[in-house]
């Protein structure tokens, strides 16, 4: 059954699991006693940290185990700023960042901070000169991912440490998605990483910071990670990732299996939009995981879609608003400015068969025709409800109002799609919409489809956007 | 290899390691994915949470799965205390609570709020009584383990919860070694605990919050676990530690086993005092965990005594400022003003053979007494440093000066005990000491062997410890 969503979490490795299993023996008692099996833990425990740092290219003493990325990535945030209160108490962290990095901004922006978004063009890539502009002398800290979680996009962290270096502001890079292919190059300050992204075993985080960043840990502290990770120490799982970090490291075939993937990638990249019509493929197609595609297909029912392909078995994920438990489409979608529905993200885990993906390939555009076959073609309100009638009182002349206030994508953009036909070059169609994902994928559908998104204003009970017709 | 050290971690039992097997294939995908092997994780997840539930006795939607029992408290306390703002700011703790609880008080006195201890008496137990008379209007919480971590001394945890529930402020209780013995009765509001104490994995605590208790979670969150443990969640971890502790709650031996356990340490707290002098067995005889016991032997050194120990075979540990990385004693033993030199602590694992007791039991007084007879007999410097000639002028008439600066714990009460003989009886001897553990020891030594301690005064770089000689 093809896994492809190795970006959210990748299945165990051997390797991994051969050293969970000869450690859970080994590795279970306190690594701070000095009796002999304290003195195996910690032996264990050491041996993991020299593994583990020369895999991210750092000493050992830099390196601490946390129980998850995300905890490694507050854990850094919070200490780089603490650390940095002095100098200053902004953050600038790009838009697309993972939702970890944007809850500790949260904390520090309730706390009293600033925090700034790096915007990203439509590839998801970050300009190293938005950085250079807005790096200031209140600049604490920068945060800037390795790569995208979602569309694959590797960011210019080379550049931007330099950056950050010349200005003496501390740059924390969540290397989450890109570890398991080798290390960040650059002068970042502060890592973050996730073992089960690279198919260590859950329950491990690395946080590495360079000597000569200051660091402050904040929050309650005990003597254990060198004070920057409280708790017990959960030898097993940390022997376990270590293990398999260092198998993908050293291991021949990582770089063949690197380029074998990135080419599988490259099929479905070129494959996708010559089998299905009305797809948007998204992300940087040369600076990328090389794991991990993601596109998206208009008319589409995310949830759907993710939900044909599951029982087709496919297991892939999506940023379409439908499938996140809050109804709002992906930030990194939304960052980009590419459309949110029908959204698909592959990322194939080490070996995937590429019969697995020839197969999904096949698979795929029957799934994609069948799903906006059930949503069939929609008929426009016209003008029925007080809402509609209060919006054309104000809507263009010679326009037409589609009334989709409580629709949920991709039901209002079928709706836009159907009614612009209905309006001549130059008319308009007012879309009334209360679906948080149309504000994103209006705008989107446009530029695909090559018509004028005039703009939005508000109406009722919703928001009216407004279309002109181009061609 | 007999290991005594189950207070600190447990090995891992049967069932534990038989669970973690099956979920690390079963249960490695993301629990909030929709497709097959997102949804087998939650399965998993939601199994453990109602097993895990049901050992504790509480509602399932009131437990999240934390990254350990320290973690647990850090995240119950931080958010009792800010849900409780309006109503107060004072945490009260016992003296005696595991160093994750007096973290958690440390930063929030950092950040403005107030603590205060709750003393214990000679065997480590809180009195109801105290607790009625600290509860003030301005309570925010009460903090009380349900049974102590180094003496095993069972706190009144019912009866304080009552009182808690009548004053309207919460309880937390640190449930972390007690609760592989039964649950924790009473009206508890919010009680955390750590897998690995009863044979389940490193990586897994638990956090209970009572319904109708309020909690606002601190720092960054995510969706995982209520919003109030960030952070991809450790199902296979989660899984082992809900599986083991329902075999310790389900299986036909618990009962027996404790009893068994309790058999063979009242067997260990009788039998010590006999078989070695100069000994004092620490914590209630009565009110106390079933597996564990500590006690203290004059004239030692902790860490000597251990390494001893453990080159005969036996992993215990030790309260003793030399066995600490600050070089200062247990604060529990502190708060309890009881002896903190020689310290052991024996916590027998579930099926501890009987053999290994009386083994252990051959073994220690030979031990003992080769530590005491390598410390020897110490020469006491008279009147020989400045500082001991500024302390005799100012010292007792017929009294006598021990110089023990820059000399460890046992050194000062050995030299003491030395002293004392040379003096008449009404006749004083000053110790000059600049040991953290003789603050402790001599008062403690002085309650054992029945002389008068006068008290203590600064003296040049030390401290002047007064003891009268009475028979």
């Amino acid at each position: 059954m093809p896994y492809f969503d190795a970006a959210s979490a990748a299945p165990l490795h051997p390797v991994a699991r051969e050293a969970l299993l000869a450690s859970l023996d080994e590795g279970w008692a306190d690594p701070a006693r000095l009796y002999r099996e304290g003195r195996r833990a910690r032996l264990l425990l050491d041996a993991a940290r020299e593994a583990a740092a020369e895999a991210v290219g750092c000493r050992p003493d830099e390196l601490v185990f946390t129980p998850s990325g995300t905890r490694a990535v507050h854990t850094g945030v919070a200490g780089a700023l603490a650390a940095r209160r002095r100098a200053g108490r902004r953050l600038l962290h790009s838009a697309v960042e993972h939702s970890s990095v944007l809850h500790a901004a949260e904390v520090h922006t309730a706390a009293g901070g600033s925090c700034a978004e790096l915007p990203v063009d439509r590839t998801g890539r970050v300009a190293a000169g938005d950085v250079a502009a807005a790096l200031g002398p209140d600049t604490a800290l920068v945060c800037l991912q390795s790569a995208n979680h979602e569309v694959g996009t590797a960011q210019p962290v080379e550049e931007v440490a330099a950056l950050c270096q010349e200005a003496g502001v501390p740059l924390l890079v969540d290397a989450a998605q890109s570890l398991p292919w080798g290390p960040v190059p650059g002068g970042w300050s502060l890592l973050a990483a996730s073992a089960h992204k690279w198919g260590g075993p859950p329950g491990v985080g690395l946080l590495a910071v360079r000597k000569g960043t200051r660091f402050a840990p904040q929050g309650p502290g005990d003597e254990r990670e060198s004070g920057r990770s409280p708790g017990f120490e959960n030898i097993p799982a940390v022997v376990a990732a270590a293990a398999s970090l260092r198998a993908l490291r050293t291991g021949p075939e990582t770089a063949d299996e690197a380029a074998r993937l990135r080419r599988l990638v490259d099929r479905i990249r070129t494959r996708v939009p010559e089998l299905i019509p009305d797809v948007e493929v998204v992300g940087d197609p040369v600076h990328r995981l090389p794991h991990l595609v993601t596109f998206s297909c208009l008319y589409v029912d995310g949830e759907a879609l993710l939900h044909e392909l599951d029982r087709a078995g496919f297991s892939v994920s999506s940023g379409s608003s439908c499938t996140s438990s809050t109804l709002t489409p992906s930030h990194v979608l939304r960052a980009m400015g590419v459309l949110s529905e029908g959204n698909v993200r592959v990322s194939l885990p080490y070996g995937t068969p590429e019969a697995e993906v020839e197969r999904f390939l096949e698979v795929l555009p029957e799934t994609v025709r069948s799903v906006r076959e059930r949503l069939g073609v929609p008929v426009a309100g016209r003008e029925t409800a007080a809402e509609s009638q209060a919006a054309t009182a104000a809507a263009e002349p010679a326009g037409l109002v589609v009334d989709s206030l409580g629709k949920r994508c991709p039901l209002p953009v079928i709706e836009l799609a159907k009614a612009i036909q209905e309006v001549p070059v130059g008319g308009t169609v007012t879309v009334l919409a209360d679906d948080e994902a149309a504000r994103q994928d209006i705008p989107a559908w446009c530029t695909m489809r090559d018509q004028e998104y005039v703009g939005e204003r508000a109406a009722g009970r919703g928001v009216a956007y407004v279309v002109r017709r181009r061609a």
